[in-house]
């Protein structure tokens, strides 16, 4: 089945990049499009108004961070994710597969599903595909994930395996959707084998998903095989539907995305990286606890439009992260926020205006990420 | 001296109680008033735009603080603390002797001034009444406190030298005095011996200071005799200069220090408790993190006009509090800072409404604070 009241248009196109509006029950997305993670329904230390205000579309959570604390019952009895945290937008809602394996101890994979202890009380749960298709109902977002088994490059288990059962996993998953409101992305698996990332895209779009993620990449790979991958798989994927890529990246990491036809990403790197106290600007990273910002009375980044480079300078910011007051962290991770949104905002007017301005954008930023910002 | 572009008016009195206008180089702050604190220049969580927001009207730095890091020649050279923070409405900084004896090691107390090992670095550092007036110049706070030697009540050491050395140092710090432009409070001590306090009170007023705070208070007293050790006090200080209650407190302890004609407040209670889940609303002390507001989806006070209470639901507030989520601390701070200054506006508001409407707002605080907030 298909989600009503979604539905994707591409606008503009230049060689593989592509520009478009998602529509959900909550609102358009222009995409290509960046959503900050709000893991536990909030992302750090900014609040939903802050975020509108930073010009995000869709927010990211996550299906088994959530299941843990504080329940899907609990979210879906205080309005689901939107009455919940008060971000009325769009709402995508990882599955949790990756997250369990990360974080969870003695996880056992089987045919059945994921069994885990939870890192809260040690007991034992199993999430299933079709369990996860209901908690992401229950939690009411706009876009669920299927769940998948997720493999670094390095694991040990043949990627077919792990791939073949995704695969199964997905049809149960599709199977399984009750809502008709809510979206289901399918995800493409495979390491960065050409053969089976084109394999598992070609039986995730028979299950005929509203939209197609590439998972378990960024996971170590080159720059290069990752690309081939997602151009590989995408041969296989319907032209017409959203693509995501989960969980990357760094600022190029998003610009290679889009030039690979990629619409959707993810990443927790803004918002870690300002805790870490690296801002990410138009001159380059920025390690702003580094003593040589102690007096600096410049903006963060003078080329920035954000509410922290409007109001405060890099010796405010360097004291405050320096201090650990936590409002060091907010008003870095505005800027980082800002930074990404602002750079998909550029990338879609690039191509808007035509042919090659998106090359330029895209060399503009692999030149920035060579250089450290004085 | 007296420092020019100040001045306090008292516009409404209620039997000892009393509002009016104290007039800074940076503004006017409408008295009885509440200042948050920002120790290192920052309130917890909450910057200088939303303080604005929220009707802060002047803010508190620490001394001390923001002399061990970033150090005074850092403020001074990045505008000073106006300049520095963002906030550009009148600072208050505390002089940080209390803060030295609390939490700095070894610390040594003799005539010269404090001496004592930095936490930061073990080093010794000494400050004296000259060097902390000359701190407190560089930072360019709009009023700044003299250094004295804090008791508390069950110090082992006579509280009668500690005052009379205070007033040693009080003496000292008038004289060290350069800046025009920045008032300079004196403080008095005398634990809670009428005598003692009586004879800090006639000394220090002697000295001519713009403002005269009490010191020492707050430290495990009876409210009875804290009253009447500031009622003692202002009996020798001039009825026409604005007096400190220092690091008081909850919101009983503020309309009892107004009920003994206290005009300035500063404490950390509203942000701290914020971070520990305690919320005062208008029905009592609200412990959010209790298990039974998991599903309440009324805001935290239905009384309170903060953007809290306006976008967020008790159940979400709980949740972030009880996932770590460091917004959860920010909007509980905004709530309860909210909650402190609308509390002192509402004191205003009875002064100005005439004779018997403070003491009714004082009984329902009193009453208030008996109960629990359902």
């Amino acid at each position: 089945m298909k989600a009503t009241g979604f539905g994707f248009e591409i606008r503009d196109r230049d060689e593989e990049a592509r520009s478009g509006r998602l529509a959900t029950p909550h609102g358009v997305v222009e995409t290509p499009a960046f959503m900050p993670v709000a893991t536990y329904g909030a992302v750090r230390g900014v609040a939903a108004g802050d975020l509108r205000a930073l010009g995000a579309q869709m927010l990211l959570s996550n299906t088994y961070h959530l299941h843990e604390r504080p329940g899907e019952d609990v979210v879906d009895g205080l309005g689901g994710l939107h009455g919940f945290t008060g971000w009325q937008g769009p709402w995508l809602t990882d599955s949790g597969g990756f997250q369990i394996t990360s974080l969870a101890d003695r996880v056992r994979i089987d045919e059945e599903g994921v069994t885990f202890a939870s890192p809260l009380d040690g007991r034992r749960r199993t999430l299933t595909p079709e369990g996860v298709v209901a908690i992401q109902e229950a939690l009411g977002s706009d876009i669920a994930m299927v769940l998948d088994e997720c493999q670094p490059p390095d694991a040990k288990a043949p990627a077919a395996s792990a791939m073949e059962r995704s695969l199964r996993w997905a049809e149960r998953a599709a199977g399984a959707r009750r809502r008709k409101d809510q979206a289901v992305f399918g995800i493409v698996q495979g390491g960065v084998d050409a053969a089976l990332r084109r394999r598992s895209a070609q039986a995730t779009a028979g299950l005929g998903f509203d939209g197609y993620a590439h998972g378990g990449l960024g996971l170590g790979e080159s720059e290069g095989s990752r690309a081939d991958a997602i151009r590989e798989a995408n041969t296989a994927l319907p032209a017409e539907a959203p693509r995501y890529l989960m969980g990357l990246g760094r600022p190029v990491d998003l610009v290679d995305g889009v030039a690979c036809g990629i619409d959707l990403f993810d990443c927790v790197v803004p918002t870690r990286h300002a805790r870490h106290g690296i801002l990410f600007t138009s001159r380059g990273e920025l390690r702003i606890r580094h003593a040589r910002f102690q007096r600096d009375d410049a903006p963060p980044d003078p080329d920035c439009d954000c509410p922290t480079c409007q109001q405060h300078s890099r010796g405010y910011l360097r004291h405050l992260l320096q201090t650990g007051e936590t409002l060091g962290a907010r008003l870095a991770s505005i800027h980082n926020l800002r930074f990404y949104l602002r750079l998909l905002e550029r990338v879609r007017a690039a191509l808007a205006e035509g042919t090659g301005r998106f090359a330029d954008l895209r060399s503009e930023l692999h030149r920035v990420a060579n250089t450290t910002a004085d």
